[in-house]
């Protein structure tokens, strides 16, 4: 049996992107495509997972995947006490829980109603959880960020890996997130690729900043079997993004790193309350919910400047598009690119 | 006439690496197999940059280019003075003094003797000089990290822009080094060429962490005209590399930025120096003459841990090999990348 990468109309997977823009409707447009549709099961309980792969199966019966977040360990309350007390003298903010995300429950639901492809952010699952979603019929993707990363996950079999630059938007898939690594800052996207292919022989999904056909035709050149693009997709009429998002990544405001909103390192566009906490903690997902009604109350009052405003470094490239369109676009200008590109003379003598 | 660009036998323009691995014979060896040598002028002295232009005239009649270090300003003592006491206490230093690396001398040079190509880096040359160069007959190829940059740069008069994306070893070529602006982090390769493509018109050459002949095959299929490599390079026969960086290149060691070496911000091989120093200031190229002795100790005690080792992202992947055949081998495999990506089914329904 082919892997489902072999059987794509075109090598264009839809980034899995959580709490808000990713709908089965985005996912199932992607794929009617024939792309890779994918439904973003973080932050959602396994019964509303259940639910969207439902709606998205009665939209498409083309394949596509579920994303789901690595659970991580409980932080330390000395790690994210001092933070939370100092945003509750500025901001409304909510008790700095810790959850699983469901990951059990999520894990039994797509055993016994898989999809074809299960992706991971956050970590690797583990050897037999691997082997339990096989099982059942799905392939398992694995998101890195290095090559020890890769070397882990193809060790714990994983069938492919979404190679994740750091040109990436939203949240960094890194195993482990410790601020005392930050002084060494991710890998480009081309870096990335290069050095894992020459590392492992596991399918690359590239991922990070790709916004365009010419991006996407550098990651096949790159060595990639196919890239996953997601911020060029969040102005689609399917996204479910929010519309202060949706008007926001039009500009050419940068982006950066920060811990700020969620207590793990994540890509957003530059805003205020990512300046003045440059040193926010490691603590997912405690900080998440612990900035839940700050930010609701931002959006509420359409204040740019207090909430995640996740997108990659290319974002102001993102069309307004429906997303069969799109990834019919970004097809025809890969295919361009490459040809263009072949047609320069090539030739050390 | 046609730009040195379109003449090119291959679309492969050797990086400039000042202080050691940049020698009129790897100059050569690049142009001599079909793509572009470069000459870096930085550190060197007018008069002696002189020579090394009639060495490489002497090596090849192929063209070749000359990089120049755009001078910055002066830094206040207060800057860097608490800097340059601490270090002083642990390690031989040197007088943290001002120059401009020769630049009106150098530009006399090369507007009496010029060359093909003249490109420059730490900022955009001035209107009239670039007409200047222009008069004596040399392209004018600018350094940039951002769209702003590149605005600047073509308004400026720029025949090419060299787009230097994060993953790139030494230093950074952003025209302004704000340790204010490190908060957002620098644009990988892939972002950055696609965000140009889309803001300007001028030919691309991109460079930073382009290592292979598939990383070769992405900077063109995203829309560059040429890559400019560098760390590929470090452990050809015919480049000066420092015998402590050949070796130390082919570890796995992960690459940062640091200001702690020169006072601006260059990538290189971690190491306890740049670790110790995170918050260096930056003030180029004061500290860098402060910072000259300790350096130079530890490349003589073959102490990797008190010296700067320049090398982009992907450094792992640098091979040994004699300039000329390290050509012709990207190339090749650049065209097997591009054929093998254009063979990938690419079509959105």
């Amino acid at each position: 049996m082919g892997m489902v990468l072999d059987e794509l109309g075109t090598p264009i997977v839809l980034a899995p992107m959580a709490g808000g823009p990713s709908t089965p409707e985005l996912a199932a447009a992607v794929s009617d495509a024939g792309g890779l549709g994918f439904i973003a099961a973080g932050y959602l309980s396994a019964a509303d997972l259940g639910d969207r792969i439902e709606r998205t199966r009665a939209l498409t019966s083309a394949p596509f995947g579920v994303n789901l977040f690595y659970p991580s360990a409980p932080s330390p309350t000395e790690t994210f006490g001092a933070y939370v007390t100092d945003l509750a003298r500025e901001f409304p903010v909510g008790e700095p829980r810790y959850d699983s995300d469901d990951w059990d429950a999520k894990l039994d639901l797509l055993t016994a109603a898989p999809v074809p492809v299960v992706s991971c952010t956050f970590g690797c699952p583990s050897a037999p959880e691997i082997t339990r979603l096989h099982a059942a019929g799905s392939e398992v993707w694995v998101t890195v960020t290095s090559v020890a990363e890769a070397k882990y996950a193809v060790e714990a079999g994983a069938d492919a890996l979404i190679a994740q630059g750091s040109e990436a938007g939203g949240h960094r898939g890194t195993f482990a997130d410790r601020p005392a690594d930050d002084l060494t800052d991710p890998l480009g996207l081309l870096a990335l690729v290069q050095l894992l292919t020459a590392a492992v022989h596991t399918p690359i999904v590239a991922t990070g900043g790709i916004t365009t056909g010419a991006g996407l035709a550098a990651a096949l050149s790159a060595g990639a079997a196919a890239a996953q693009i997601g911020t060029a997709f969040l102005r689609c009429p399917e996204a479910g993004t929010a519309p202060l998002l949706r008007d926001a990544i039009t500009l050419d405001t940068p982006t950066m790193l920060t811990r700020a909103f969620t207590g793990r390192r994540a890509r957003g566009l530059r805003n205020l309350f990512m300046l003045e906490h440059p040193d926010a903690p490691a603590a997912y997902p405690e900080i998440h919910y612990a900035t839940g009604p700050l930010r609701a109350a931002a959006r509420t009052e359409g204040n740019a400047d207090a909430v995640n405003l996740w997108a990659g470094q290319a974002h102001s490239l993102a069309p307004e598009l429906p997303a069969g369109e799109l990834v019919r676009q970004l097809s025809e200008s890969a295919k361009d690119a490459l040809k263009r590109a072949l047609s320069i003379r090539i030739q050390g003598c």
